[in-house]
Order: structure tokens, then sequence, then C-alpha cells
């Protein structure tokens, strides 16, 4: 008899224990090592960027693939890959919310890190939080193979830097009034968010052991949730309110930032963003791995999710 | 018949290959796998940060220290983890430089970064460039064994982060106009400047092979060096003027940041450094390494420069 997979039990469990290891990791590093003038202002900035929210979907992604590939649960390689990938992301919104950047004051309805801390710390918040993601993906205790730290540093710096997230971030900035083609979109989100989240699906893999095939099943899973993603955040931007969203609605708009609704229409951004959620889940099928229900639940809240 | 060793020629051999490195792989890394609409600013202001110069001295310390543990010479482990290291040293420049902390506009002679190519592309190419450190010391190919790939990316992201370098930077933003004690102060550069410095020699250790003795020698000799380095800085912030230091000379006192000669007179700083120079000197002969010539010749180096 075959058990309908939950996705919200799953959820709560994998939440639990992202939070507390974040928690956990974060507070170690910014407490031990540090002598008697720790600097509490950046160790402050730190906790208060990674705390306090945001969906976990780059953890969630890379447990979803941890379990689908047979990683062991629990403390090992998957967690703190999971913890690295959500570093990476909370070190990019610090800085990208800073005055040079988006200049935002709010995050999920607080005060952002640079408001609170002042631009300096978040600056050297934001840096800190980068170098960590690579100190959890290197213990010195037997937790994470050799092989698995370095092929988890590879993926990560790979998506983090200029032919990633950076190099994403850098054409968003570059392309403000510009009327793209939807290929330059595209272009520009797979480096933006794509990468990372695509990353992470891999991340989670190499915990595990997977095929040549189920990788590319992988990697086409990851790509295709990576552009729904940001499909749908552009449907969100002009179909939801500010109160929902947890963030200024229409302001994409407002910012005259080329968006998948202003290039496709909304109504096409849809079909689009529900054609490539069925990609993934084909890709899933493809893969040959067995237990990939969290996965094919991952792809449907992208795509169905209202914030 | 023993051969002195020339620290010229050794030096200019190691600057060599270490700006072909370099650029070659800040070359490749910001122009491969980016698509039709490459971030030309970024990578632009990733090159010019990293290339024209600085002494290079946290590359010579890798190459010094994988010579003195026997790592191959050539294309391998040991000039990657040179370059690495120098990019976390690049990349803190650059945001160091920024208004929202020094504000410096011009460095060895140049606009610096956001200067030349504005505050949001400095921000990331600071970002892409710690991402790019982590890239070159996890190569796909099999230049690096994975069990250096992860100490290598274990030692470098322990030294970048909060309780290293962005942890030092933090305690200096905070210091400014305090009275730090002589404890204090080292406990700053420590982190601040020691132990990117410290890092490379282990870096180089981590790419040649030494026993605990040796590592422990190399350790100790990193440390000294490393805070030899700033008290010789902060007397050369007195001593030189700003055409022979290709920075503003006198900077730390019209900040009223506190320095070891502020702290305890030119002439105990200047014996302070001598004392660290021969601390490192007699950690190399008690590390049982034969080939030490290079690491001090370098040490001579630190404490003997004049700018």
């Amino acid at each position: 008899m075959s058990v309908r997979f939950e996705l919200a039990p799953w959820m709560a469990a994998q939440l639990a224990a992202v939070e507390h290891a974040l928690d956990t990791w974060v507070s170690i590093a910014t407490t031990a090592g540090v002598g008697h003038r720790a600097p509490a202002d950046l160790m402050a900035a730190m906790r208060y960027a990674v705390q306090g929210g945001g969906k976990r979907l780059r953890p969630l992604l890379v447990l979803a693939a941890a379990q689908a590939t047979g990683a062991p649960a629990g403390q090992g390689a998957a967690l703190r890959a999971a913890c690295a990938s959500e570093l990476i992301h909370a070190y990019s919104l610090v800085h990208d919310d800073m005055p040079c950047m988006d200049n935002d004051v709010l995050r999920r309805g607080k005060p952002t890190v640079h408001v609170q801390f002042g631009e300096a710390v978040a600056l050297l918040a934001g840096d800190a939080l980068q170098a960590l993601a690579f100190e959890l993906l290197t213990p010195d205790v037997d937790v994470i193979s050799a092989a698995q730290q370095a092929q988890l540093c590879r993926l990560l710096s790979r998506a983090a830097g200029c032919a990633g997230m950076a190099g994403g971030q850098a054409i968003d900035l570059a392309s403000v009034g510009l009327n793209l083609t939807e290929a330059q979109l595209r272009e520009m989100h797979r480096l933006k968010t794509g990468e990372l989240l695509q990353a992470s699906v891999m991340m989670g893999a190499a915990c595990g052991s997977a095929s040549a095939q189920s990788l590319v099943g992988l990697q086409t899973y990851g790509a295709a949730i990576g552009l729904a993603f940001q499909v749908v955040d552009d449907i969100l931007d002009v179909t939801a309110d500010s109160a929902t969203l947890g963030k200024t609605a229409g302001k994409d708009a407002a910012a005259n930032k080329p968006t998948y609704v202003s290039l496709m229409g909304l109504s096409a951004a849809t079909a689009y963003a529900q054609n490539l959620h069925d990609q993934a889940v084909r890709a899933l099928a493809d893969s040959g791995l067995a237990d990939v229900q969290a996965l094919q639940a991952l792809a449907d809240l992208v795509v169905n999710r209202s914030c």
C-alpha cells in the first residue's frame, strides 16, 4: 500500500531542523574564536540577517534532494549544505538592500540590516556570512567526507559568483529601463536566482549518491523550478498585495524593471510557470530516483504559492 | 657547498607566475559561463581590483610555505592557493574603500573601484571575488586532491570570516577614538590582517606535507609575521611620506585610530617589530623544515620594508 506524501509535516520537520542548525551554527561562529573584544555589532547583524524568516526554499531543496538520493538524515552533510545555501541567500539580501543597490528599508516587516546596524556593519555582515557558508561546508570533524566537502564548495562557489548570483545581480542593475528580450530576461534570472536554487538541488544530491542519469534529471528539475520561481515572483508582484507578499507589491513596474509579466502578459506568464512546473515533474520521473515526493511537492509549492 | 638564497630572483619568478595565473583565472571566470548579456561592468571591476599591484605578500607566503613543505612547483595546488588568498585580500580592499567604510578615492595611485565603476558594482565585484577564491580552490580538474581542496577551503573561509578578517574590520570600525590596551589592539590586528597572513602560510603547507611539529613552527611563524606586518604598517604611517607609501601617510593619526606607535611610542614599536621578526625566524629553525630560506627572507622583507 503506497502512503500519500504529506508536504506539511515533512516541511515542518525539515524547517525545525534548519532553524535550529542555523541558530546553533551562526551563534557558535559568532561567539567562538574571538577574544575579549568580540565585534558584537557584526555578530548581532549576522544573526539578525539569518533569523526571522523567509521561505527557506533553498534548504528545503537541499534536504529534499538529499532524501531522494539516499543521504543519511540528521546532523550530517545535508543539514550543513542546507544552511550554507541559506547563508549565501541571506548575505545577498543584506547587500541587495543597501542604499547603493535597491535601497530597501524593510524586509519581512523588519528594518533591513543596514537600517538597524549601519551600512558598514551590513557590508561586513554580508561578507562574513558568505565566508561562514564555506566554513559550514568544511568542518574539522569528520561528518562530511573530503570529497563531499570539496564538491559542495565547488557547487556553492560557482552558484554564488560572477557566473551565478553576483553576475545576475550585475545584469539586473544594468537592465533597469532597458527593453530585454525574453532570452535576455531568462539569462538574467538564471544567474540571479536560478543558479543558487539549482545548486541547492545538486548540493543535496552530492550528499547522497546518484547515477549520471539521475543527476541530469535533478539538474533539469533544478533549472525548471529556478526559472518558475522567478516567473511566479513577477506574477505575484502584479497580482498580490503588499501585506500578503511581505514586501512592496508593484515595485518592479514602478522601478521600470523588465519582468515576465511586462514582457509576455499575465496570462502567458501564468501558462509559462505551469509549463516549467510540468518540465520539473517530468525530469523527476525521468531521473529514475524513487523517493522524489518531497521534490515534487516543492515544485508544486513554488508554482502555487501566494507569497 | 651551500648556496646563498637570493630573494630577488625567487620573488621575480613567483610574482610572474602569480600575476599570470591571476590574469588567466580572473579572465576565464569573468568571460566563461555567462551568456550574451555578460555583465561587462562587473567583470571589468573584478579585473581592475586584482590587477595593478600590491606587494602580493599573501601569495608569496603561500608559495614559500609550499616550497618549504615540498609541494610540487608549477600550476597545481600552491598557485591556486596563492591566488585565492590574494583574491580575498583584493575583495577586502574594494569593500574597505567604499564610502560607508573608509571612503578612499585612491589606491596605489588609481581611482578606487567604486569611484571607477560605481558603488553597486564595487559591492558586487567584492562579493564575486570572494566566491571566486573558493572556485579556484575547487577545480573540476584533478590538480588538487579532494582532501587538499577541503583543507584549503577550511583555512581560507575561517581566515576571511567573522573570527578572522571581517571580524577584525568590525572591531576596527568600532575602535575609532577609543583608548585600546595593547592586548586589544593586538587582538584587532590578529583578526584583521594576521589571520589571513597566517592562513596563507598554512595553505602553502597544506599543499605539501609537514609533520605536526613543522605545522606548529609554521603557525608560530605566521602569527609573528602577521603581527609584525601591522606594527611596521603603523611605523611607516608615521615615518614615511605618502609618495613612498603609495597611500596617504599620517592617516591613522588624523583619523584618531589607535596604532602601535600611538600606544607604545616609535622606538618601542620598532623594537617590537624586530622582536616579532626574531620570533618568526626562531620558529622556522624549530620547525625542522630544511628549505625555509624563502620564508626567512619574507620575514626580513616584512620588517625592513619601506612601503
